[in-house]
């Protein structure tokens, strides 16, 4: 039986690089998509055209067309982001604003694309949203509209005619705090154990390709964590 | 007693015409911000730096610095926007999701940064959503995600911290179909008695700043039109 395929996009970053390590050590075949190689992946596709969304688009889309060829995904896990704030006042509102999109926003949709032509039918595709985006989030605006429209990507993917194929579950998770290394340089003073590990969140998604607690698609999957202990509640906000 | 000042961003548009139009008829002073000039508006800010949000963001506010000097703007409509489709699979995905986001989104961000630093206390700032986009729409993508943004951004913008003067009431109306020409040349068989006519929303307007029937601060105002008569429904969404 031919190994099973997993696309992790972020992969050299904090999160994506531990779902890399997980899945190669279930003997998966893992593709990197990120702005630089991850040399613990089976191939890579590195970002370029960083500044035009339609040009970076598909460029990663033929180096992913090239690596698969007719084989298919069974899982895309889009775990890219990243983090700034700014409320309405602030010198680098637009210009923070502007990275967030490129950040959460043009990688999700690329994903979803991905998904569209290159996802096996019943597939996972994760996609990362954020709890607080749920609600109003004045000190970081820009951040806050990226993830509330990746979020209601998530919706719109659920849905019979979104183009993704038959079967297929997407989730997006709404973390308040992940546990990375740049957090908590960010913030040495935090509580660590009310943020969420990384190898939980990987272990998280692996048991979804094995079957187990798979949310519904369309899901909206709050990721709560106190005293260590991870609590998951599939909510589906306004649908 | 010097005239109220109105700042109508897409003030050449369909609505944005509509709205430029009813406020000069109440002696306000408006201004419209748009691609061309309003020739009907007392000054014109015309959008430049098409491809790049922060630039686009500084020239605009720049041109509104200089004709607004120490006066502050009693009302701000954000009244830009458009349409494209496409879900995951087409072939204009990216393409039409860059243009929403800078239609909708670049519009409403940079309304909202002149509002923080030229609206008066108490005063008003709408922004453009959408009724589908608080539930999937598969069809429509791009559109979907930058409404979302759009009506996240109404409740960062509410809270205390968002950088908006004290006092200020941003709310987002949700169409479903405005009574555009457009829109009736691209759906000449549709009901027309189930869109909302422009007249209605520019007065809707008009009347918030008369103080009538204001909505509360970060409130997605719903418009819902049967046989020619709208319903106004503040929801607060994921509140």
């Amino acid at each position: 039986m031919a190994a099973s395929r997993v696309l992790v996009y972020g992969g050299k970053g904090a999160l994506g690089a531990t779902c890399v390590n997980l899945f190669k050590s279930k003997n998966w075949w893992v593709v990197s998509v990120d702005l630089t190689p991850n040399e613990d992946a089976d191939a890579n596709v590195v970002v370029t055209e960083l500044n035009d969304w339609i040009k970076q688009s598909e460029s990663v889309q033929a180096k992913v067309d090239e690596l698969l060829g007719s084989n298919k995904l069974d899982a895309i896990l889009c775990v890219a982001g990243g983090w700034a704030g700014g409320n309405a006042k602030s010198k680098n509102f637009i210009k923070n604003a502007d990275l967030m999109w490129k950040q959460s926003v043009w990688t999700s949709s690329i994903s979803a694309s991905i998904a569209a032509h290159h996802l096996k039918e019943g597939g996972i595709l994760t996609l990362p949203g954020a709890q607080p985006a749920v609600a109003g989030t004045a000190g970081m605006i820009g951040y806050g509209m990226a993830k509330a429209a990746v979020h209601q990507l998530t919706y719109s993917l659920a849905q019979g005619n979104s183009g993704l194929p038959t079967g297929a579950v997407v989730a997006t998770i709404l973390p308040v705090t992940l546990d990375t290394p740049m957090n908590r340089k960010g913030m040495p003073n935090a509580d660590f154990s009310s943020w969420t590990s990384l190898d939980y969140v990987a272990n998280l998604f692996y048991g979804w390709t094995e079957g187990a607690d798979v949310p519904k698609t369309g899901s909206l999957v709050s990721l709560s964590t106190k005293d260590g202990i991870t609590t998951v509640t599939c909510s589906e906000c306004c649908q």
